[in-house]
């Protein structure tokens, strides 16, 4: 089975947006047991589109497209897909139903919901433009918009279901991850070729996150029994040298994992991020019900924020500097006295490009986990790369910190 | 000119990797004056990859492809391109020893080394993989390692100065953009549309971001001050609706406009953030220098962070609940009396996709800007979307308001 997805839109061939919902689609088909054959990238430019779309759809048997549905001029992808099948357009009710209730004197109302006439329509459950599936000799071509969250949202909504029951003879596939906390790719890569060697018809896909590793084993199959029995036997490898760093999380994050206990034990969590500037915060309040545990965080990015809202000794800061150990364990000393919580984590770092020194380099940062009784552990890392990255690595560190105490206390 | 950018691997393929190469290398020759026709992306199998490079070199002038040159067993492209282009394979002393000066007992130099006769060889300044570039009837095939950063330096050492020298008949790109606030798509389409009809030359990109707009306007011509009066007609069009809209920002963020103008100020900044949980924090901190001017941000998710932290009346939150003018405006206040700064935001409102009333649905936002003088403006807005889409666009909104408030006291 031939599968290609293709993006539509300038912006994305001369690069001002990256194709990441290719590699979302793919990663979604191939975990469905679909695996895809290539990708392209195309302009909002008729002629070429048509003349693209024509050959791709020749040598496919599904095609996937994201983007140029929009109602503005330079959103063509439905023109061109009505003339590619031969299709009038007609006005449906439905979208046009839907969208009144969602928008109030929505300008592009009748635009949006004159749909192609021979095209299934798919309603979008977060934005305007309506995504499509066209059928013909035993292809389908289904379109979905290109804005990542209205595409993923349409993509989990309608695509898999429809593709389960169109192309039914597709083999089974069977998966588990896990996730490692502490670790790098290359302290568990010799693990996995070892695996690999015992059970070679397991794939492994090895994915690092700044500072955790997720490890994902598939295999295809038609026995069910029998993939779960070498899935299992792949992992047991792994699971026995990497037990104590395993954290559960369905998306990988190790906030979700701090998000499931937390919730589970009815423990409340605060934060005080210097180098992490909230993302902490932002990381763990993106999971709804974030509220049920998470009290809240003081990014103390200056001296003296550090001072009056976590009572950090102003001698400590002259003395040892912002990037210590006597001034992070003080920013947990500060919290778990303003804030009535089970759990602390400070954070203080150099996050660079300048600010570095010889005795503090760019990529230093202290953690401290502080806990309800007083206690207060404290651990010093260094981080390499570019500020993004020594930023979200030293939030996951520090929430790894942070989940292997609390799962202590378990 | 027809130019291609072909990504080679199947990690690519099947989502496992995004192809950010594609849009680093687009977005670098379009600012050079070549424009990008295509992106594909093709699995590491010799048949296919054979078959398709046939294809596009035929329609092309220029092919840059990325990936598949190292020296595992799924590293086909050189073997591939070797063929065809019916060149012969042969040691090279220059790579041996680059590689042998960088490298000690690099098991893989002999293979590295060995390159096709018939390219010219490209030294990886940074891994061990070589360049080539095959040149045949007035077109040129580019190949560069996958691993992004090796690509980037290989791409800014040698594939610019050869395109300048080899294809220099290129006609110019002069771009110009907008970033417009509190606006949308829908509102901005009809204006490009009556600028297109004046301005036909002139291309148009609208890249909406939950929040803001931004504009790109470009267009080819060898004729400078032609071009630029034509982009300046152009966006004239746009400017004479929008002026006091328009906000400077390389990024097209709102975040870079306000780090520009605070640090051209030397004015200070803090926040008080609920349903944002940190994300206007997180989004102010990632650009280096931020310190110059942000003090923090008071992340009060619970309502005792927002008695304690922020000093709001107990009587307030029970009366008016936490997402209401009167709270968001009691944050700002306590904010403006606990930090010295020049300006503060709060905000608060319901992410959802829970805690949603009639009187207060899911995507209700209040947020408020405080000055020194003690001054403090709020407004209520509705967003629509998922939780993510939610916060985001509440961040960015609210740093809007913070600008249009802050540019009024320039």
């Amino acid at each position: 089975m031939q599968i290609e997805i293709v993006a539509i839109g300038t912006e994305v061939v001369t690069g001002t947006t990256v194709n990441s919902n290719a590699a979302f689609i793919s990663h979604k088909l191939l975990e469905a047991g679909y695996r895809v054959s290539r990708h392209s990238v195309l302009h909002d430019d008729p002629t070429t589109l048509k003349e693209d779309l024509t050959t791709i759809l020749n040598r496919s048997d599904l095609v996937i497209t994201t983007g140029g549905l929009g109602p503005t001029h330079d959103d063509i992808t439905r023109e061109v897909l009505a003339d590619l099948f031969n299709s009038e357009f007609s006005f449906d009710e439905t979208v046009a139903s839907d969208l009144s209730k969602r928008y109030t004197n929505l300008t592009s109302l009748n635009d949006q919901a004159t749909v192609p006439s021979k095209a299934k329509v798919l309603i979008n459950p977060l934005g305007t433009a309506p995504g499509f599936i066209f059928e013909q000799d035993h292809k389908s071509l289904i379109c979905l918009p290109g804005v990542p969250a209205e595409m993923k949202a349409m993509f989990e909504k309608y695509v898999l279901a429809y593709l389960k029951e169109r192309f039914n003879a597709q083999i089974n596939t069977y998966r588990t991850e896990f996730n490692l906390l502490e670790t790098s790719e290359s302290e568990v890569d010799p693990f996995l070729r070892e695996s690999k060697k015992q059970n070679p018809e397991v794939e492994f896909g090895i994915y690092p996150r700044y500072g955790t590793v997720s490890v994902h084993l598939w295999i295809q199959s038609n026995d069910k029994n029998e993939a779960l029995r070498k899935l299992n036997a792949a992992s047991e490898v792994i699971k026995s040298n990497f037990g104590a760093r395993f954290f559960e999380s369905a998306s990988g994050s190790i906030e979700e994992a701090i998000h499931l206990l937390f919730n589970e034990k009815n423990w409340k969590l605060s934060v005080a991020e210097s180098c992490t500037g909230g993302t902490i915060a932002a990381r763990l309040t993106r999971l709804p019900g974030a509220s049920n545990y998470f009290q809240g965080s003081v990014v103390a990015y200056s001296n003296s924020w550090k001072e009056n809202f976590l009572n950090v000794p102003t001698k400590l800061l002259t003395q040892h500097g912002a990037v210590s150990e006597e001034v992070v364990k003080a920013m947990a000393k500060g919290l778990l006295e303003k804030s009535e919580s089970d759990f602390v984590v400070a954070i203080s770092g150099v996050a660079g490009p300048t600010g570095g020194t010889l005795e503090k380099p760019v990529g230093t940062i202290w953690i401290a986990v502080g806990e309800k009784s007083g206690e207060i552990h404290a651990w010093k890392l260094h981080r390499r790369g570019n500020r993004d990255i020594i930023i979200e690595s030293a939030a996951t560190i520090s929430l790894g910190k942070l989940y292997l105490v609390a799962k202590g206390r378990e």
